[in-house]
């Protein structure tokens, strides 16, 4: 039992080349972190032809057969999406083999499900690259803080999204304008909807709200906006208030009037001030701004995407579950023994900054100011600028359940003396 | 075998009462996480008198005793030091205890005899407390990248000099004006040494450097300069360059001109570009910069010190090696398989920042220019500028060996017109 473990790799894009590639010339580092050999296999592909770079032999279209192959001691899966990946994941438990995975869409869809087959299976599923590429994120959550009890979790979780805020931000372009220069470089995909919408960053937050406050938490659970409706005002008026616009997926532990504690999970993008750490995060990198009880506040930052960095996380994971295959045991496994329950969005609390054109006139701040209190929203500053016969009201409101503040914005586009919204946008992070 | 995991806590000043704290306050948590209960049996301390807040029949003031009592199946070790702690980890290993250690000194002076008797032993030595207080680091070192190659770690690592540094950049001070602050408000001990002097960074670069690179590096190993030396005049050069002044723990691999490899491993004071994610590590925070070959650039971040934020640490390795019990494995130790040459500070190859005064006459910048070049040191850039019959010159040297660098200021400081050499610091970071 002194031969190599062998591993089946389902996928071969940008990230299972890279996989490859580094386990072939790491090969000697990997055999001394191990303490054996590790030998690919078989790659299960659905094109051969387009895989010249790869020995020949190793290419097969039947993955089914690949993982559950007597031979196989691990299976590295990096499709992505729903089906194949989910058939496979499942035939690799029910055949005992340990799962690493890259996949967020599958894990923030069905984990709960796929993690009760492998432990059913007594095999390992880990997926550190799912989130936040490179960066060690879900370990430390899960292992890292155990001791500790976590407050919040707010991620930069999308490269595409925060590239293209970065460089609005910049040269003060509009969102169509900047992703079309994202889409030319290559950093938004042709059909750029999962990023640009918040479907990769929804995936994201479910995945990390599940481990923060060990409660199953779904993609569907999560609530989202995209970045497609901010405008250049509302960047510039962010910078006018010391913030800057950053696609947030934010995970928290809400404590209710009546004392129970429940998760709100939520991704839209939000005016952070600019001295906050996640700011300073710009481009294609990706950042996650952890609060604990204890520990206070810690980040962790680096490259969200990218072969290599996604590579990365995909070998420290199969260094991990090699070392329990030959421990002949299985990692500890997320827990989901706090079963909160997820607060819908209309009763998590949120902050709003909102611009208004409104009539120069006595009575329009009082009439404004009155329409906030009427639906419970208590103002925490405004600034107003007269121009002429018209005036703009910049309010930042104090923080309030997100229905009352959406009700507050609609009851304003309504009023009279209101000329127009011209940006509401919610607030995070100040103090 | 279902009552509660017994703990034996040995020391409680501000880390071991916020341990003792959390686990009563949290202790429905913890056992669901664990799967069984935690009860901490024993505490000892020095002068039991001096804890009136801890339950009188939990102290002792046998140490020994406590760790080797049958009963305990968990060892906290947060006394700090060389002695006692050292006796008594080695006897809870003796008796079959696993150790939760902060103890940043001990392990860097004598890690590979402490991992070693864990291993025969069985149990785990676990510390993720020692460096970087709250920052999860050490496990993602040690097991998140481990399917990685390592190419740096750079680190602020001791939050009294980061404080102090800070404060000289914002008010000018010099060295002993800030340290007479950070005293005054707590940031700095009476006997400022050990953080000052850089002993503190010195051993968490010993430790970072082991699990990194996978070879044994011990304190004594660590290349050191503190900050007193540092002036007020260091901070504003750094700043017309661009820079700010940091205390950073270096750990690299270097490659020789032979091919192999070897391990650098330094602590001084250097300036970094502002630009760097490392600069905007101000006050009592501390940060750790990790490059590797496939993942990149990752940076990990929060509070370095601390009762509750390095208790958090203690707790999460409590949770990790309390899981490891009931599952009856210990867990995975580091690794020393590459056993790599620790190179000397001399053959360290570093970057120089100089300011001098000169004779502003004919020859002055081909002299000094010549001086660099006969010792083989090449210069990035160079700026003067004049004033009077005198001249500033500022020059930032390319990467040379350390001990060239420092013969070069040696020979500028004996020629008769250099009038002084009045800034002289390394430069990390500048591309």
């Amino acid at each position: 039992m002194n031969g190599p473990l062998k591993v089946a790799l389902l996928g071969c894009g940008t990230v299972g080349s890279a996989v490859l590639r580094l386990l072939q010339d790491q090969a000697g580092e990997f055999a001394a972190r191990i303490g054996r050999p590790v030998e690919v296999v078989g790659v299960a592909v659905r094109r051969p032809q387009h895989h010249p770079d790869v020995p020949q032999h190793l290419l097969t279209t039947d993955a089914h057969a690949l993982v559950t192959r007597e031979d196989v001691d691990l299976v590295v899966e990096v499709i992505g999406g729903i089906e194949p990946a989910r058939s496979l994941m499942l035939a690799a438990f029910e055949a005992g083999k340990s799962v690493v995975s890259a996949n967020k869409a599958l894990l923030a869809e069905d984990g709960v499900a796929l993690h009760a087959a492998a432990a059913k299976a007594g095999v390992d599923l880990y997926y550190e690259a799912a989130v936040a590429g490179a960066i060690p994120i879900l370990r430390p959550l899960r292992e890292s803080l155990a001791g500790d009890q976590l407050s919040r979790v707010v991620g930069i979780v999308n490269g595409t999204t925060n590239y293209i805020l970065s460089r609005m931000a910049e040269t003060g372009a509009g969102f169509g304008e900047a992703l079309a220069e994202a889409t030319e470089l290559g950093y938004a995909e042709a059909d750029p909807t999962a990023d640009v919408d918040g479907f990769d960053a929804a995936a994201k937050a479910a995945i990390l709200a599940s481990l923060a406050f060990h409660t199953p938490v779904s993609a569907a659970d999560v609530y989202r906006e995209g970045i497609s409706t901010v405008t250049a005002t509302d960047v510039s008026r962010a910078a006018e208030i010391g913030c800057t616009v950053k696609l947030l997926a934010i995970c928290e532990r809400v404590t209710g009037e009546d004392g129970s504690d429940s998760v709100a999970v939520r991704v839209h993008p939000a005016m952070i001030p600019t001295t906050h750490p996640l700011a300073s995060v710009s481009g294609a990198f990706n950042a996650v701004f952890v609060e604990a009880v204890a520990a206070g506040q810690l980040m962790f930052y680096g490259q969200g995407a990218g072969g290599e960095p996604t590579a990365s996380a995909v070998l420290g994971d199969l260094v991990a579950v090699a070392r329990n295959r030959l421990a002949g045991a299985a990692g500890q496994g997320p827990s989901g023994y706090a079963d909160l329950a997820v607060r819908p969005m209309a009763e998590t609390p949120t902050r709003y900054h909102v611009s208004l054109d409104v009539a120069d006139k006595p009575g329009v701040l009082a009439a404004v100011a009155l329409e906030f209190a009427q639906h419970g929203v208590s103002i925490s500053t405004v600034r107003q600028t007269g121009r002429g016969d018209a005036a703009t009201l910049v309010i930042v409101t104090h923080s309030a359940p997100d229905a009352a503040l959406s009700a507050t914005i609609a009851a304003l586009r309504e009023m009279p003396a209101v000329r127009g919204v011209t940006s509401v946008l919610r607030v995070e992070g100040l103090s």
